[in-house]
């Protein structure tokens, strides 16, 4: 069966890789009519999925994370309708010129041909894909959690009316709808026709597709994040970034985990870091080192594990580890991070510049917040997925981490010397 | 072992990342010197791995390929003198600016850390590919072939000697001596250290990186390439490029292993192809549909298995096949190519339009030979391995291809809204 589905979406990637612009845009509108039109097809879909997961014993808070509603459904159209608004990569002349031997060459940009993608049970994010993958010309395979099996297939049906009304195939956005997770295995290793995988979800999953893939796979996603908060920090500021960088939106991969405090300003910055984190509703993990100056203040705080500095908590907790110096900060990052994205406070400027230089992150910023690392706020328009690893893309990736390129060579009858 | 390889390999790169590009060509002159000053010390270990190769039966012609004498090792430590003078990537600001929220943001060109080769016995691999790692300051772990296990250690003693001398760890550059293949799966895993993987090696080892490798892999280098003589091609200059692309050096990737010939041009192209391919020495392997207006001919003539459109002869074999028109000499290509090098001979300009846009290979030619895909063709300076993989570089890849990218945020307290 994904025989089948990577041969259509393979014959549909040739096709779709010589839409202009205006045909891609006129399938992502009709994609966003078709999701308002069809609302309640999907809704009820939806809602048979919600059934389940409650009878499953889903909490809450996954149960909302599951749940469409009209609103948010209308919200889905409207973020394909800002994908039509964005600047779309293929064509795109990366460079040329004419070569000593007399050959003129460029190198063109060109989708990548059939993406991957494996996402948790999230439904927004097949239509999110979906939409940047055609905006592209690429095809997709798509597989979703299996908590929202049903909700997948039934907007991957109005995706595919509009691809088809379009006079386009279905093969360009198809989805694997059984639960069956050999399914995924078979898929990692179907690399004669797909050309990248995208995995988005925890660090499981992202091994999995690391060590079972015959696929060039993105990995990323997984932030343990860090703040060093150095000497010469000054503490109103430095305390306003923290509280965004970790109370903003906690659940996200770019919100720190981790504080890097110099010893040289523990003593005058822990107590009000104490004092802010009591207000932020945050329980801090702290190591010996900071644990004298924090256990009598307001905020909840517990010692932290070891293990504690690997992994994210995606909650209001963070660890406190004071450090000798910027070596030892450094030092601290380099084994525990994630190279995602790391943030250095200081007003001095050589640590400022060895902190960019020296710390090997998609991301590194100077008294700025962690939460930046993003696509939008990059302005990049949307983003597929965050990258940590170095091949590719690395950090948030937009429309132009879907593409690659060709070298196109023109001669006159030219033969090499 | 392998282990603490990794460990010095990726202590090392933190030190070449913060390099300027003087003090890398400092090194890199320094070995060109002691490769000239050590030639005694080369040749001899190359002689015991010769010794042991002529016990071991292997032919003149790879024998040819391990050997070394003082006229080839001058010729390396020229190369190493040539990297010099290419311009560095890093440090490179790929582009920025100042983000809606106020944010400043660059993307900067930084080393990609650790990369490991794979490569056979060519004992020249060495010292270029560890040239052009420390050149974009990265460190590097080589597996080269069994057959020259000595040539490639006393080499890397004079490249680590080379960096003692300046101050850098000998963690820059090692090498696995051991012949043992376990070897090599355990270093395909060693995703802690090892930031790309690198085989230059044939299509087995290709597979067995993309199966096991926990590290992302550049695949490439296997070139089934191929020549479309379109209906509108003129006879006597698509000869001369058939000839430079099968014979200037048959061994390469990018030489031309299949010609498809357009049905309307074939009774007169044919008969001429073979007149040529007589004075080139090129035997025909040649479809049902080609054979009726070879098989009278002046050149060596067979019939071709279905089995020789899929893989390289490199040699003086071509096949012949006769396609009804562009559609099918594209499905040919897409279904028996290796993305690599093909080229449309026409005088059609829309026919060569769709060639190009339809032909899914890293490099696509109008009217020139498959042979310009080559880093020194390009303009590159220098290649480290032909990709044919779509995820980062793709064609030839030159410096850049050695160097990722950190996005680094400047901020003055600036928190996401």
């Amino acid at each position: 069966m994904l025989e089948q589905m990577g041969m259509a979406a393979k014959a549909a990637s040739y096709q779709l890789a010589l839409l202009s612009s205006r045909e891609k845009n006129r399938v992502l509108e009709k994609i966003a009519d078709y999701l308002e039109a069809q609302t309640d097809d999907i809704l009820r879909a939806n809602e048979q999925d919600l059934a389940d997961a409650r009878a499953n014993g889903l909490s809450e808070a996954m149960l909302d994370r599951l749940a469409l509603n009209p609103a948010r459904l209308q919200g889905i159209a409207n973020d394909v309708r800002q994908v039509c608004q964005l600047a779309d990569p293929v064509g795109q002349v990366i460079d040329g010129g004419l070569l000593d031997s007399g050959l003129r060459i460029e190198r063109r940009r060109v989708p990548l041909g059939v993406i991957g993608v494996i996402y948790e049970a999230r439904p927004n994010v097949t239509v999110d894909v979906a939409s940047l993958c055609l905006k592209t010309g690429n095809a997709a395979i798509l597989r979703g959690g299996k908590e929202t099996w049903r909700t997948n297939a039934a907007t991957v049906k109005v995706i595919q009316q509009a691809l088809e009304e379009c006079g386009l195939p279905a093969g360009a956005v198809q989805a694997i709808e059984s639960p069956d997770r050999a399914l995924v295995s078979e898929m990692l290793r179907l690399d004669k026709y797909i050309d990248m995988i995208i995995p988005r979800g925890g660090a499981g999953l992202h091994k999995l597709c690391r060590e079972q893939s015959t696929i060039p796979v993105i990995t990323g996603g997984i932030g343990v994040c860090h703040i060093f908060v150095d000497e010469s920090a000054e503490i109103d500021p430095a305390l306003k970034i923290i509280v965004n960088a970790k109370t903003q939106r906690p659940s996200t991969c770019n919100t720190v985990e981790t504080l890097l405090v110099h010893q040289k300003i523990a003593a005058a910055f822990l107590p009000a870091l104490s004092q802010q984190m009591a207000k932020s509703g945050v329980t801090l993990h702290a190591a010996d080192n900071a644990m004298a100056q924090l256990k009598g203040g307001p905020a909840n705080v517990v010692p932290v594990e070891a293990a504690q500095y690997d992994d994210e908590y995606l909650s209001l907790d963070l660890n406190v580890n004071v450090v000798s110096d910027l070596d030892e900060a450094i030092a601290h990052i380099r084994q525990h991070g994630t190279q995602h994205s790391d943030a250095i406070l200081t007003r001095t400027l050589r640590n400022a510049d060895r902190f960019i230089n020296e710390v090997d992150s998609s991301a590194v910023y100077v008294n700025a917040s962690t939460r930046f690392t993003d696509g939008g706020q990059f302005g990049l328009g949307a983003e597929v997925a965050v990258s940590t690893q170095k091949l590719h893309a690395r950090g948030p990736m937009g429309l132009e981490a879907l593409t690659t390129y060709k070298w196109i060579g023109f001669g006159d009858d030219m033969i090499r010397a």
